[in-house]
């Protein structure tokens, strides 16, 4: 831990620097072959900046979230497989602390400073291919998960399953499972137009069992307001990557401009830097870039008052940084979208040599974006704009 | 003055409130008869705002510029004319500030608040109608200025004439001169579709005699970087009337739903808060406007930052404000017009009943946007991403 | 009939055009007064346009579809009040065809010719404001019709009521009523902000006597497919007088600018004809607009030959009619918004003068897209690209 | 060629489909590979249609221009990279009876025939790295020509190099050059994010003789008004491939939603094909679709009669041709790239798996538009709408 005691707690995004610069030379080539990217997993567990969240009185940084997110965003700018991945790991991370009780998290915590755990997540809770029964005080899992982002080479899985002994109906179970686990195998099967180094492919497991203890059931999800804030945590981290990648994707049009700078025959000037058309394009998404940081930096900020509150906090409150969250996730969308097709209009044909793969900006950025259908934040943001009604928590609001 | 003894400073807010509810009442019918709006003026006047940037211990304020904005975006928000006019005051006062010296800057700030005086903007730079020459000390004035923003009803004005003693080329010459003057005539022409109680005629000048004291020419236009701020100061009043007529139009939007729920007959709900397409249509406008807000307020923000450096401001400094205001500006822009034709979308034809006028928000913001073209801004702000070069110092920029 | 006699039929265009001429003198200040436009009527009366459905045999011009849509354009393209009046009288004359008996068609439309009538729209199918009962052969209608385009100075009206009579449950009665009748008067009460000379208030009847012999029941309302082609018809009018207002529009900016060519002063040309921003923004308008122009032109030629099948017309000619129509009005609606809003751009802040009411392209096209709500024209054909399924016909569909 | 006698011309759509169809079994697997489609070139040589343009007389099928235009949108729905080089032997055809004399065009028009030729473009005007000098009768060419589209397994190449003769400054020889020729070796490096079996790489020449009777100099490039016809032609063979780009996307779209209907969780019907915002989209998509299709068709009509005037060809019908050219590329860009985004917003997350490489459409849309900038062709259409002056014939407008 010498390093995080030999510097200051402002160097967390130099250490988030230097990490992105090593990214930087790999990327590429990464994006080309996809898969596991152990190598860069095993540097960011070598930075620490893992135990972002986790307080330092157990080992970690305690950072707020208006930072970690800007590290987020700061490492997404320039992969934002890892990025991802990067910002899944405190997603797993909060979830401990809001469904679980006090004890679960110092454990768990303790245990993913000292192990310099990365956590996976196997917890989508639209996929029902995954049964589980209980035998004795074991729960037992049968199936698969889809889209369980960060499995392959994880640490600790945060794991759902249906709860089979609800009384009420069908619900879901939230278990926190260190691994290796006899039975669980992640597939290795993502391969997608984007994120491609987020492993988000299917685990499968075999008769995998779960003790009662390892169930994060105080409250669980959505036993209370405070438990109700992860899923504006999972889509405020969307934000960021988004965010950061289409600001990767402006600096790498900026960059390439400085090399590449002969302007059209046409145009009457020397360099692309002085044609009229290059500049409206580059000003309307620096301009339109400005607003999605702002709107995205702000929801950090409503979701940390947010979180602060602990218990106490209200559904007012919660409905706040929901809201704050959604015009993020819309804004940091729409403008994205527009930054990654529109740079080639500024860079010109040869910018789409495939060695370049400046599409990886927008291949990520259309691959991540489908999340969740983005017209149904407007449809909530418009309740909350003509009805002054907050959307209702579920796992994707 | 009593007014403002007995209330601390947060209730400028209160008050502006009270006065835009009064404004509320009769700002359709003023709309449609245009002209000046002379007690509409007066209850201003009588509110003590109009002296928000004069220091307290000149009988002012001494608000900030954050807040300045903040209550002409709310006053905006009901009456954009008056709104606008109400920014123009804080232009002449910080003109006065920028241009002059510390001793006219005090003599007219004391008698601002002591007079009441409203400011009217005769300063044009690109009208080339007024002519001047010099007899011994004074400035004799003939021709015509138009644009003259407030010039009715002034108390006081701020002229801008070439400077025919420059010896090296064409300057501008720009005075503080109180009212009545001889030979100043406003000719109350403004009639436009939008904006259409700013006053923003001709005024006519015959002979006018303009003494040496009253030219603001220390440093005078441009005569040092913190002089140049004022470009600056005006475009962001522009943003913050921009955003405020949006916001009113969005609220009236919302009302006109709450008085007229009944959904399209083919929607299959009951209400057209329950309408898939005018929740997304109201998400989407909702996200923008907290969007083109935060962009704004951070301007202002800059802004402030800036101002207080005095004359230690650098070219970095008054750029990253150029650059920011920049931004606002085209975000505000965009979004506004945005807002203005779509609202009617979600409302309906009976919403084009010009008993309720609800066009004029289009018209407000469709005349008030022309003032400069927002693609030059756009250029600037190009200019700024791709090569880090703030905007050249102009009247506009 | 002497203007016919002589005239080719190339030259009803002529005829529009010199209409249009006309028209286009005191449009601006019939802009300003609303109201009825008497004199305008009387002069297309004069024109013997109002006949252009109405076949050669019975005095009429014998025009197809296509050519009647581009006259309606090219008379709104001037004044677009005068077009939706132009373009309604053949919704009416179309409707006498489709819901009524061959006796009833040539009876109306020889007295239609003989008289120079010029019919109105009592028949907006959601108002449940009139109220109608049988006494006899005589239906008794009493209430109250919204949205009653072209009802004063009208000739002769087609009135919907519903049907108390109609066993299986409401339907909808149509009559045709030449004026005067005792019991209807037109309240004269349109009022909004565009398409201000449409007449489009609404009109009362107290114990309005209709025949049996006047109701249009053979086939009546959706009583056949043929029948079910009047809500297509009546949609393509809208598109076409769309398409007419932001032609209108791109040519009020052309000659602005051929009058006012000065360039803004940052812009390095010196005329806006030179602008590059200027260029790129009438291109892209250019281009959109004779995009809505062919689909517009394509709609109009589907529906000539549905018409021209008769009875024999099929539910997928139906259909295609529908969706070319819907295509059309989905495209000139985007495209027409675009150039009433941007023309402002480049023509600059001068434009706003209310004296040139440029703003009244915007304001009549506003208010004229809000008929129904395209959104629902949108899911229309998305219903179609997706699934193949035409329109469901509906007095909107 | 007892294929064409058995078949009526009307099956030349037919034969493109059956084509079409054998390349849609490989097209997902030949966009990942890359490379030259030596197999699928050689399935085109065996249809025909190489020669659609060849008059009958010289064994080809005389097609008119929007014929082949269809063709060529018809195979890019499926192969967009195939469609590309299919339009340029289209456009090099077209090369030769535009340049050169009616013997050389017979010649070689009967060679192409009689030996199946698929030509080559080494054509690029603006790369002036490949020079030449005269050796008695005999051109002698040296370096190199990049955007060679269509050189690999070509069987006669269009090559431009400087007219080092010509007295009155730089000018452009052009001429057909069959293979093999001693000295020509594509370079096969063409690796591009899209389009990727365009085989658009560079050609390297090393002392490549041609004979002066090679050359196309009757009239030469831009030697006569019917000359100057060429880019019209390329340019539509742009907006042709980007329509079918788009057109495939859509269809592609559908497909998929047919076989994966399942809405989402939220919106309260079963099926996207119900859910209200999947409607809207692909409504909106349909109709943008449409438009372009009505705008690209109607280029190719203007094109036909310009090109059917022959030489007699007056300016003004070339500068007809070329708006209207302009205008279908400019609204096939833009529909295009919406449909080629959007596609994904209605299919959801799981259709971005690499092994449908949906982002295809994306990836070839995106670079072939980046041929030569839209902005420009805005800003010519701009000239046209503004000041009626058609564009400056260059190799691009």
């Amino acid at each position: 831990m010498a390093l995080r005691t030999a510097s200051p707690p402002e160097t967390l995004e130099a250490i988030a620097g230097r990490l992105a610069h090593e990214l930087s030379r790999t990327v590429v080539e990464r994006d080309e072959r996809g898969g596991t990217a152990r190598a860069e997993r095993d540097a960011l567990r070598n930075t620490g900046l893992l135990n972002l969240l986790i307080p330092e009185a157990w080992g970690g940084h305690g950072a707020d979230w208006p930072r970690i997110y800007r590290i987020i965003r700061q490492i997404s700018r320039t992969d934002s497989s890892i990025g991802h991945l990067f910002g899944f790991q405190h997603l797993m991370l909060a979830t401990i602390d809001l469904f679980g009780s006090p004890e679960q998290t110092e454990d768990l915590y303790r245990r993913t400073v000292a192990g310099r755990w990365f956590w996976g997540n196997t917890l989508n809770p639209l996929d029902a291919g995954l049964g589980a029964r209980w035998a004795d005080d074991w729960l037992i899992l049968d199936g698969r998960k889809r889209f369980s982002t960060g499995s392959s080479d994880a640490d600790a899985l945060i794991v759902s399953a249906p709860d089979t002994e609800a009384a009420d109906g069908p619900r879901l179970l939230v278990a926190a499972v260190p691994l290796p686990r006899e039975g669980i195998a992640p597939l290795g099967d993502w391969n997608n137009m984007g994120q491609r180094q987020t492993d988000s492919g299917t685990v499968e497991f075999r008769g995998v069992r779960i003790h009662r203890s390892e169930l994060l059931r105080t409250p669980g999800p959505f036993g209370s307001i405070r438990a109700s804030l992860r899923p504006c945590i999972a889509q405020l981290i969307f934000a960021n990557v988004y965010l950061g990648i289409a600001e990767g994707a402006l600096l790498e049009a900026k960059g390439y401009l400085q090399e590449h700078p002969q302007a059209w025959w046409l145009s009457g000037v020397e360099t692309k830097q002085e044609d009229p058309y290059v500049l409206r394009h580059f000003g309307k998404l620096y301009a339109e870039l400005e607003a999605a940081r702002l709107v995205t930096d702000r929801a950090a900020e409503t979701l940390q008052r947010a979180w602060e509150e602990g218990e106490a906090i209200s559904e007012a409150q919660r409905g706040q940084a929901a809201v704050d969250i959604a015009t993020a996730k819309v804004i940091t969308t729409r403008a994205g979208l527009d930054v990654v097709n529109r740079i080639f209009e500024v860079m010109g044909a040869r910018a789409t040599s495939w060695g370049l793969r400046i599409d990886r900006f927008w291949r990520n950025l259309r691959t991540y974006t489908l999340h969740d259908p983005v017209d149904y934040k407007l449809r909530e943001l418009g309740t909350w704009a003509l009805s002054d009604l907050p959307p209702h928590p579920t796992f994707y609001s």
